[in-house]
């Protein structure tokens, strides 16, 4: 799938620098601009190490726009009351649509209206799919570049490079023998012992542990025992 | 749940601005300042119809922070790369942080760094948890105020105020009985016809109309009618 970002006659430079960062920071690089304000200093220095996705961007009309997209998506904040109004309903959130764009194959064109008045109905009525970012109704009007990032958060959907190792099964179960051994070294009384074995097992077995910490609190109880029974001696 | 967005020492009004913005937009209202830059007219334009966020923001210590809260947060744009180094690891998602905190009754605290070098060690080893948002390798640093705005996109959770009105299923099989009596009208061929409402179900299956979607096929599709049987006649 290749996604395109388009910002309809953005007002700020700033913003589109902003937009072109957040695209780089979430994976994507095709920046669409029409009639957008002049870019200037501002613009560039918020860009920051994404310079090349202003540099690349494409200046293209609306029409080109549609022409060259399979699917086109038009960003608002406001959305019809009733499902009477086709204009700006039915909408879905940025999760939404993710979910529904999935593993489609082609062009999809994300639209983002102005910083004062969004995408007008001309525009808005010849997109296949509404997306609105739901909003506090107290202060429901986000900076655009806030928006691009949010949904290009969503759309790359991005998984940390990093993986956590947890304890196997076979650790955790070597751990929970472990305890008990300890709870005889310290002397803990038989009647409170399963309960006490319960609580631990809730506590540890919702901290997900990774072998390095299962590993540390062996270590930890060990040397508690070494010295209980060294003492006993 | 109580959720303060702690900034420690932003070196920059503008981001500091628009963090309130991005808090208020998803209905967070506690912002907290660590030793944070002037605030000049810059950070005031930014934060546009949140200023009430900048003039009600506490100006604490750190040591404050903690002492005050139940569960305190790092975000952190690098994680360890191994369960040997326990500073920043196991680490969250902004997702995993959501669904982490879910019903929890208390102060949390969500620590943003610096923009030039984030927090330090000092600092992330006193916090519960890590949340590490998943960026590109290629330009894995995102602007401050957007890091703010989507970990509060995640955590409000925020539906959109109007619903869709689905159309009933009752409704969708009176849609596809018109629409067997349609294919009558236009006289499809009998050995077409199985496989032509298994394509049409799986068409508008998959498009969850509206009650107003649907009335406004069998509106179509009657005046098609009309005409057919009028010339018939």
């Amino acid at each position: 799938m290749r996604i395109r970002i388009v910002l309809v006659e953005p007002l700020y430079d700033g913003n589109i620098g902003f937009a072109a960062r957040a695209m780089k920071n979430f994976g994507f690089t095709e920046l669409v601009l029409i009639n957008p304000c002049e870019i200037r200093d501002e613009g560039v220095a918020r860009a920051s190490h994404a310079k090349d996705v202003l540099e690349n961007a494409s200046y293209l009309t609306l029409d080109e726009v549609f022409e060259t997209s399979n699917i086109t998506i038009a960003t608002t904040g406001s959305v019809s009351k009733s499902a009477c109004h086709p204009m700006r309903m039915p909408f879905y959130t940025p999760q939404e649509l993710r979910e529904f764009l999935g593993d489609v194959d082609g062009t999809v064109s994300i639209l983002f209206g102005r910083e004062n008045w969004g995408l007008n109905n001309e525009e808005v009525k010849r997109c296949d799919i509404i997306c609105t970012l739901p909003t506090s109704e107290i202060y429901p009007i986000a900076n655009l570049s806030h928006v691009v990032a949010i949904i290009c958060y969503e759309l790359s959907h991005l998984k940390p490079t990093v993986a956590i190792p947890l304890a196997t099964p076979k650790e955790m179960d070597q751990l929970y023998i472990h305890i008990a051994e300890f709870l005889d070294d310290v002397e803990h009384p038989d009647f409170k012992r399963e309960n006490t074995m319960i609580l631990i097992r809730r506590v540890l077995g919702r901290m997900k542990l990774t072998w390095r910490e299962v590993s540390t609190i062996h270590g930890l109880m060990r040397r508690a025992q070494d010295r209980i029974n060294f003492g006993k001696k």
